[in-house]
């Protein structure tokens, strides 16, 4: 049932393969906006809630920052926050308000996947096909997502989360290595490790301990270049976990260099037109990991609202996770 | 102790006899960033977590759409949205990947505050001085906010919320008009109408039902116009009250037109620099108001997480309430 | 062989019987990007050289501005110009340069057809075909314009220009109304109330006054509404005058409302991808105007050069007439 | 008169001496905003215009593109370009125009001096005073320059202009190697090989051949990093030629590093807000150059008229040399 070889010179085989044994098209209904979302519900957010216990909240967010990874690869640039009005300029007394009040202001322009974000279920086709077998181009045109849209489900993702920390469990000083494939043999090591089970709804965060080494070292060539990641033979162990969400602490969820001679995010190919599943990415999971590690608990309480641009195939979020 | 009659030919007389009795400078050390975020502890988020009970989900936030209200105003104009790359270029055949992948990403250009967002403690100034007394012109400058940059209080915003559904209490048919100044006693008899307490370190969410109108008649002078909101004279009560932050679903938080002769947003003066208050703006509160007046539970588990733009005076957000 | 009477209920047909008439597809060889260009040579531009008499010279272009036209009509907002470093910040001393250095810089965000402009050969296809018969999906994706962008022709905007008047000539205190179609009649007489003559390779400016109404009145719907402007009946006028461009000084070079029952700039329909005549917008011919009133020369030598972003379909111009 | 020897140690001294010596202020009034642009009239112009003989016409602006040579200093990003509309879109039928028409538009966010471009008067300040002695607080704020915007100037660009190739007269295979300080001598040196004289109000293009090396090797630190250029003690040269504006092929102007132990743009500090000397960076000048080589004719008609953004202290041009 499960991948246990793969054909390096056949990427587009072992593709359509996967594509066989794990789509979701049709699976919620012919107009399915949601995906895997689909797994989550009230009862799944209600037991999530009881994982609230010392109250401890967790921001797993990067700062949006002209100092982030981007170098401009597809056009993809750090965000360029400029201001529209300063505190200089109140001191200066030059605003024109009346009372003594001054104001700042500011504006950002950025890609929408420059930073820890989610990907939308338009972000990736496979041959001309979108989710749910929809044609690629009548969903995502010049003027946005049509159909499936980040802010069709900008209020469901809230469930519960579970933190695999590969890197701590299967690497060095927590840390695997770029280029690294993630196996179902590492996933399960580690949910042994933590002895935390995965349920249906969750979402599920991988730590590679990529991040911590950017942090560290510097950004070099974290967006877009060599990476610790989900191995393509993982494809049917996250099809059959009927997770919600996954999301990792790489610039690209699978590892990198992709593991076909030629091939650019093969996994991505399968998960988000196919399965409909949602993958964030560049999420910082340090400090939630070293808690995790502290106090033993690898569940909590997650929520991971995208901003809801219009149209938008990927969009920033701030997730927070308590405990 | 409270205001009871404004002079409404002396805004800044006003301003400055409320700061007097509702400075918190100081309050939280000389150092402090997060001001009345400071009320919000371990054991508040616990509590918090268990109003979760149904697992109902509501997201609060508006679109970020070119078809938001924005004008113009103080050059904030709607978030501009383009694409990168589309899947009409993907079913083209024309972008380059190999195995039958295709990909759209996207950019947006927006101001910070062009829809659903906090006001960061650096956006506004009273006589050159910024929350806890430091410089405006050393806070905010062309670089940003360099002290109390919202990417400083990012994972804070996580507590018990309270909606305080005023409209529905004192308006007609759930919406107070133009111009309504929400009093003291607006409030008391909302939360006596609901039979809500409100304590230290709540997220009080005050709906108005104008943005209910809008939604219905158009956005017309949403951004900057007429409005009903907040009165001055609610100054002491938020001060009293030990809430670490409040929205509501106007534009800007306090009546307008205000309640002096020449003025704008004196309540801000007081409540941003000099109480340290996170006031929320252009959130969607109908569906869970909605909720609300269905079971009759006005508390419940909120996050409101920002995207951490490192250095804003204002962040968007999407807001989440469980209950 | 010109037409006389429009049957307003066909569009198409029109164009289409236009196209057979006025098609340029094939004339300058088959990997042509220049278009109508290619009518200027250097002996054209030598002896547009010799029209530089007095010296004076007249800039053509509005300001870029906040306070411009453009309304959001898909997605085209006026330029959002927001700081970099200010003078208040190098005042407040604050930048970190030595020796007393203080700077200031800027961006820009902006739609490259919201004020003054070119047209590239890439912005109008007919039935999905660009310029010279080249399929529009081929032509410009969401990478921009692959073989037309505006950096191809950046340096061959520089000719012999002539004014023609016609809202001096043919309106009421120099303005035509709104609604008003210029035709060949029109053209004519100004051309014979100026006594100047058009040739091959000119830059015609037609001057209808609608911009200096939009000056004294406001912009009200000036991008995008009723105009004054050519008539689709002066597209063979246009054809076998074998000017290289034409621009006025509304938001759309041809009449709004258009002249058939149900249509969208059927003149810019022939002229870009058939003619491959470049088209300029929104010019302020005002000051020229007045000038060439009182000395009665309608000639000058015309640069203007559009900025060559790289694949645009359009950019932004500063035209220059020296006379 | 002349700067022989500068004290590496003290910059501030040397600036303070060459203003001494150098300053403009006052010169063309109090309310001046032109600078030396006063040196240029419709002598000047007419004089420029029999310059144009055989009618060749040369572009001197770099593309402005995401493959430009910015990386990111103080938040200098290369311009992003991105469609609102598309060719593929069109080609689908999905735009929902009438008759056939199908278009392409698009938008760009960038710095206003990422490419090739003029710095307007308020770009530098010196001791906090902006050109001719007015306060930097005053004339540029979070709303841009307020004074001497570059729309003030938009269409005085317009003179004699005459290209010094230092590269090719003092370097090896036409290119200064990086660090090269240009001097009064190699500026006369060249100007005696191409038998040209410099005469009140001409533009200056001085050609280092840096730009030609980046071309063919990369970017690499062309933005910012060292580069050939102008020697601070050419000062007083630039001041007594009565030019009225100067630009090179290279990223700064002046020669980098620059030549005080600790310095940033000295050259500048005098010239712009001193001198009110308009300077252009990132010119291309390679093909004018080899032109000029080849028919030992340095001087031209030169347009070089800039992006009238409202209150830009820098704006992108594409220059236009007609000889």
């Amino acid at each position: 049932m499960t991948i246990t070889e793969l054909d390096h010179t056949d990427p587009e085989g072992a593709i359509a393969a996967a594509v066989a044994r794990c789509s979701n098209w049709g699976r919620w209904g012919d107009d399915d906006v949601r995906g895997t979302l689909n797994f989550i519900d009230d009862a799944k957010r209600a037991q999530a809630g009881t994982l609230i216990r010392r109250g401890a909240s967790f921001g797993l967010s990067l700062e949006f920052s002209m100092d982030g990874p981007q170098k401009g690869w597809r056009r993809r640039t750090n965000p360029v926050h400029t201001m529209l009005d300063t505190g200089t300029d109140a001191e200066a007394g030059i605003q024109g308000f009346p009372h003594g009040l001054g104001g700042a202001d500011d504006v950002v322009a950025m890609p929408l996947q420059c930073s820890t974000q989610w990907d939308g279920l338009g972000h990736i086709f496979d041959h001309g096909r979108a989710w749910n077998g929809r044609r690629a181009g009548e969903v995502v045109t010049s003027e946005g997502d049509q159909v499936t849209g980040i802010e069709t489900v900008a209020d469901l993702f809230v469930s519960r989360g579970v933190l695999l920390d590969v890197g701590r469990v299967c690497g060095v000083d927590g840390e695997l290595p770029d280029g690294f494939a993630i196996t179902v043999e590492h996933l399960d090591a580690t949910i042994a490790d933590h002895g935390v089970e995965i349920g249906t709804g969750d979402i599920l965060l991988v730590r590679t301990g990529q991040l911590a080494r950017a942090k560290r070292d510097g950004w070099n060539d974290y967006a877009g270049g060599a990476a610790p990641g989900l191995s393509f033979t993982t494809v049917d162990w996250l099809h059959l976990s009927r997770i919600a969400a996954i999301a990792t602490d790489t610039w690209g969820f699978e590892v990198r260099p992709n593991e076909f001679d030629i091939a650019f995010q093969p996994l991505h190919q399968v998960a988000i037109p196919n399965m409909g599943l949602f993958l964030g990415e560049m999420w910082d999971l340090d400090d939630l990991a070293a808690d995790c590690a502290r106090d033993g608990v690898h569940e909590f309480f997650l929520t991971a609202a995208p901003i809801p641009v219009t149209g938008a195939v990927g969009s920033p979020v701030n997730p927070i996770a308590v405990k």
